[in-house]
């Protein structure tokens, strides 16, 4: 059994994912199954926890300088684990890359400038676009056969010149694309080409399966440094999202004058046991923890999409990232109505749904995966029993 | 001995007050004593420690919803404590009260508008004035015989009619005034005088010493709450800064609106661990403990205040207030740089510098006695020693 499979109960804790699903999707969570947030049923590594215990033991929770520990730890991590030299300078601390993303529509664009998302995406993006008075240019992603593709052709067409900054989700969240060096870099020129800039989500970059690799945006051939801003987190990886500790890191001088003008006049405060937790997440023994979550996730993967294969008219994009398998359920010729009520009534399964994540979504939900292997059996098997009309 | 008097060792720590004492002051935190930074060397209340183990021990630092026991928690302890009815309705949560500061010059004012703050002041409210481009102008408070008083009759004349944002703090840093009602109320007209928001700071609200009572601005008679932003924090009261967390508190549906549609374009996202460290110190466990606290405060402040009274030339304003001494050395007819030599390098003492906090303070040096009592001896012997020949 693996360390993963231990049973974990997040009932009663405050959760989003657990505590909340019957409010907002009538499932109970006395026997429903919390597939929705994107955040994972797993204990957090023992370094993380040992840090944070060894914090709460201290006992005062006072102003701390995390440096130069911090900084040094994602240089590390990066480098290791991305082959991507970052310089302590370059960072800067969110409250979490959404904030961040509001930061830099704050410090890069005014109101009414344009937004740029390959949908479906994570729907934050569009919200706080929205929340910002900056319109937002829906570009839909090609499903080539269950696989996202880019569609540059089509988009050139859609830009008006009024758009600023292009939202990049790499990996992709939802459908777990690993962009390649090339689509990467036709990314770059595409941004090039509408003087956009560049903001690089790249919160899943570590839950990586095996045989993909994730090329980090400043690596791409033709530079894009000079419109690019980089936003990390440790919150997927090492399940810390709570913690709200984002990391916004460029390279570019005029951009980083732009960006740290504003976070001074806001005053953005990192919280200490976030710094804390991210310094010893990006470790050695937080890289071993991630490999052997990497391992479980890969197993857990493998399940749903076999399960849901095995139910006519399902589809689950083949992940090459994150923990998110995203169904589509066009072919069981049913309306939203009818599939999304089997999932939540029928198989009690709270999950993502598909429009929230812009054009393109439509006809699917989101499961997320990162729970017990039991749960992810016990998902296939209601899902099965909830469609089994369609054998 | 009190619980307060037991030893406790912040070096080593990431402790901004004990680790970089040395690197901002030329004071070695060998046998320095660390008395800046507005912090105190005690642990927490073990409720906030309970409740933050019991986190730890959960291990899971996932997206969380707090609610309603946070706002419900808030709501408590302004009832309890001040007298005061917050509905959960009005609270937003930010990164702590200069953020709090930050977003709200960036919901209620443009840049140019400018910033009235009667001098001297906590010193980062005109940081990040400026660092938004909002103009300051500093309204020096009249020093009555050791006792800050409000001079309105000076400031309408000094007022230029482009002052759009009044930042009072009540209570005062430094110098530890409790505002009277009456002072307030005359604040409160100042501002209508001269049609400035008020964004009443009271972070220091819980740290009061017996024979003074702190009187919410929204409790003045004639109403303020239509121009009022209130910001409190657990930071002070539980030795939670690091935590990060602070509420901005905003009855007026207008105001309101207007810092809520701020907050939603940056998505600010409080943490987790501050929020529950919020919701176990707003209790009866944690009002009992501060009690004694301040009890122990109390007592530091009499050591203190006594020795100072010793040296000829040193003068400490009577703190209503505030674990942070304000000590003024005109008398000793030394220029700044001596007397600050002398405290820093003869006593090794790390202490705020007066200048820092605006107009009033060039004579100045703030000490934090919210340590042991013995430490807070120690720095009275070597101030005696340090200003011998003036005996
Ligand atoms: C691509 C992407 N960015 C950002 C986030 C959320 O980031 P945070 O919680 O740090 O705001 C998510 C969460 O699912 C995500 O998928
Ligand atoms: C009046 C006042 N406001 C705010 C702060 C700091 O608040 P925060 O750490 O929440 O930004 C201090 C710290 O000394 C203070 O004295």
């Amino acid at each position: 059994m693996s360390l993963f499979d231990q049973p974990f109960e997040r009932r009663g804790t405050h959760s989003v994912k657990w505590d909340r699903m019957e409010r907002y999707y009538g499932v109970s969570s006395d026997d429903g199954l919390a597939m929705w947030v994107a955040d994972m049923d797993f204990k957090s590594p023992p370094c993380v926890r040992d840090r944070l215990r060894e914090a709460v033991e201290h006992g005062a929770f006072a102003y701390v300088d995390p440096e130069p520990d911090y900084t040094r730890a994602i240089g590390w991590w990066m480098r290791e684990r991305h082959g991507w030299h970052v310089d302590p300078s370059w960072i800067f601390t969110t409250t979490g890359l959404v904030n961040a993303v509001g930061m830099c529509l704050d410090a890069f664009t005014d109101p009414g400038d344009g937004v740029v998302l390959f949908t479906p995406i994570y729907h934050s993006f569009a919200k706080v676009a929205r929340a910002a008075g900056r319109p937002v240019t829906e570009c839909p992603l090609i499903n080539a056969d269950g696989r996202y593709e880019m569609d540059f052709d089509h988009w050139d067409t859609m830009l008006t010149g009024g758009e600023k900054l292009l939202i990049l989700c790499s990996p992709h969240n939802p459908g777990g694309r690993v962009w390649s060096r090339g689509e990467l870099q036709q990314a770059a020129d595409f941004a090039r080409r509408h003087d956009l800039l560049i903001i690089s989500d790249e919160i899943h970059h570590d839950i990586v399966y095996p045989g993909h690799t994730h090329v980090p945006m400043p690596l791409v051939d033709r530079g894009v440094t000079d419109r690019l801003v980089m936003l990390t987190a440790p919150s997927k990886t090492f399940n810390v999202a709570g913690l709200h500790t984002g990391n916004v890191i460029i390279e570019d001088e005029t951009l980083r004058a732009r960006f740290a003008a504003r976070a001074a006049a806001l005053s953005l405060a990192p919280n200490s046991l976030g710094q804390f937790a991210l310094t010893a997440a990006y470790s050695p023994e937080g890289a071993a923890w991630t490999d052997a979550l990497m391992t479980y996730l890969d197993g857990n993967r493998k399940l749903f999409d076999d399960a849901i294969a095995g139910i006519p008219g399902l589809a689950s994009m083949r992940l090459e990232s994150t923990f998110l398998a995203w169904v589509d359920f066009d072919g069981t010729g049913m309306d939203r109505a009818e599939f999304t009520a089997r999932v939540e009534q029928d198989a009690r399964i709270a999950v993502n749904h598909g429009p929230t994540f812009g054009r393109g979504g439509e006809s699917f939900l989101r499961f997320n995966l990162g729970t017990q292997r039991a749960r992810v059996q016990e998902a296939c098997n209601r899902l099965r029993d909830a469609f089994a009309d369609l054998q």
